[in-house]
């Protein structure tokens, strides 16, 4: 398997009560079709990462109203699962290159979350969860923290490693200037926030933001026009139970370690390989179970590495989440599986300015859905 | 292109107060499953066809909350687009087989409309339509009324013989047990039925409806296993402008024409050798518009065909709507273009008993999002 990215864009994250989501999809789309030397004419299909333009804006055939909007009348689907619709449209729609239908096609991770009441975004959000859940009050972060808790009482992860996710990812959405939180942040800043479900506090957790990314990928190189491009080289789903009480586990999503491996075997790579991710911090705790699902650090162990800073900029390898994550870079929960491809795309490209980690070849981007019912990587090389 | 349909399956229609989704996505894909002579564990992937699970029921991640009802954890996605999201998720599983990341995957098109007020389910409709449109107070069916008025300005088409294909589509589903009205109308009953937007009329409307249809695919046979798969051998999609108000020409569908195209390209059969369609007959005009369309009849002539008997059963060829269509058989959005697929499967493997297109070979379904935004034609052969 052999997927080119052509060109990759990201809006800035952030609260963009100025800008409608047909803005900000425009803007992505068309930056990532400019940067990758071809026209509007080339993109035979539109691929639509997003997850709550019905609950919340009432809008749905996004595909066709994107579509429109752009100006590029192709085939335009929306696909979803919850915050892994972005990584879940870029796998079908390289799915649909390798099957032949399209050569050529973009890929659109969007959402609009800032402009409605939080509560309502909370709720929406929990569209996700499981029923009984959500007839129990919960919230995503309070599913969160139970694994938190789990994984405190097995490898006694602390709530200062915890935090320490947090102080590392703003530290690099400091050199991102497409991040919603561009600044520095201590450890005690996180530590001392106001609690949101105990352990994970407000600095534990990732945003509500708005924002669209774009790629635009095909099967070949479009010779003399693109110089360097990037290649997939896996795209891989697993999903489990939607409700943590029916798992084994609580300190490990099975759905990661599933497609984590389908994606290591078809890209004829190891965990060791990897030289810059992607992954999907929605809280702190996330981050950690993450790289230990991925196989960066052993089970127990990533906490403590994380904190010592292997996986900081200038510091280890690999480095997680260059562009801020989700914590600063922000989590338009649709955008989100796009931005991390945009990411791991430039940064192979070499053209992450003051965050490129140097002589980046291989990269990974890892996606989730609600508490880990599905899961997405993808494997990049330059 | 070659996708065996192993196994199909729809529940019957109408308004099932008395299941969950959860039941009706279980009846339809286990009976599929079952009809294929494959096991739950061969199937590698499960993509879910629904337009309003998140406005109307507020669940989103309808992949991994189906994959976990039937017990079978492998990849799952949501494909939405509206009217066409069956259509459509059918496509998307047919190119990830033709990609070879699945082999044989299971397409289900779901959704449960009559549970909520029909004002909630009119509104929840409009998020497939244009801004300009919802702020005008327009609906779905004020907009294909503008169609019929223009149909009828065009080329004469009257309203009796708009009634005729609700009639015919009636008399099919009498035939089908399956159908969410089993009984005969009349032309004076349809005429006189109260008026919707004029000149359309209640009994040119389809009603609102719950069920799930889904379909066992693969992209080769299984050996010793499937006596006689039917094959689908041409999945296109195409896409038009949102808004009416944009489009040249109210009497034609471009995206129905585009799509039509390349399917019978693809197919590599004209519209004279379809022995059997099942049509997006949202409104009786809208039977009229794709029989032209779709090149059965030519331009302004469909209305008076129909009326004459041309597309009815054991009348004429091709036989349009078999199964009822939209309008008899029921139209729960999500599942209608799983349903199609169901129907002509099922008509050519020669298992449509009473309603039987006698020596049907090749047959099409035609599935519209919006008023025409987006369409998705497939073609099968036996």
């Amino acid at each position: 398997m052999k997927i080119a990215v052509l060109g990759a864009s990201t809006t800035k994250f952030g609260e963009l009560w100025d800008q409608s989501p047909r803005v900000l999809a425009k803007k992505a789309v068309f930056e990532a079709i400019s940067k990758s030397g071809l026209g509007t004419r080339d993109i035979e299909a539109i691929f639509v990462g997003n997850m709550l333009s019905g609950i919340l804006g009432g809008q749905e055939n996004l595909g066709p109203l994107f579509a429109d909007e752009l100006g590029i009348f192709c085939p335009a689907f929306k696909i979803e699962g919850a915050c892994a619709s972005g990584g879940l449209a870029a796998h079908n729609a390289i799915n649909s290159i390798l099957g032949g239908q399209y050569k050529t096609v973009a890929v659109l991770g969007i959402e609009k979350m800032t402009d409605h009441k939080p509560e309502e975004v909370a709720s929406g959000l929990m569209a996700a969860g499981a029923d009984e859940e959500r007839e129990a009050g919960a919230t995503f972060v309070s599913l969160y923290a139970l694994m938190a808790r789990a994984h405190m009482e097995a490898y006694g992860t602390t709530e200062r490693e915890m935090a320490a996710v947090s102080v590392k990812n703003h530290f690099h959405a400091s050199l991102n200037e497409r991040a919603q939180f561009n600044k520095l942040v201590s450890l005690e800043q996180v530590l001392s926030s106001p609690k949101i479900a105990d352990p994970l506090k407000l600095m534990d957790c990732s945003p509500v933001s708005d924002g669209a990314s774009a790629i635009v990928i095909s099967h070949d190189r479009f010779t003399g026009k693109v110089i360097d491009p990037v290649w997939i080289v896996a795209s891989s789903v697993a999903t489990d139970t939607l409700a943590l009480s029916q798992r084994e586990d609580l300190t490990s999503l099975r759905a990661v370690r599933l497609a984590a491996e389908n994606a290591y075997k078809a890209a004829g790579v190891s965990p060791s390989d990897v030289d810059v991710a992607e992954v999907h911090d929605c809280f702190s705790i996330a981050e950690i179970i993450a790289c230990e699902d991925l196989g960066f650090f052993g089970r127990g162990k990533a906490a403590r590495e994380i904190a010592n800073g292997k996986t900081k900029l200038g510091k280890g390898r690999p480095v997680i989440n260059p562009s801020g994550g989700l914590k600063a870079c922000g989590h338009p929960v649709g955008a989100t599986g796009v931005k991390q491809i945009v990411e791991i795309a430039t940064q192979l490209r070499g053209e992450a300015d003051e965050r490129q980690v140097k002589k980046a070849k291989i990269g990974l981007t890892h996606n989730v859905g609600g508490s880990g019912a599905i899961a997405v990587i993808h494997i990049l090389r330059s």
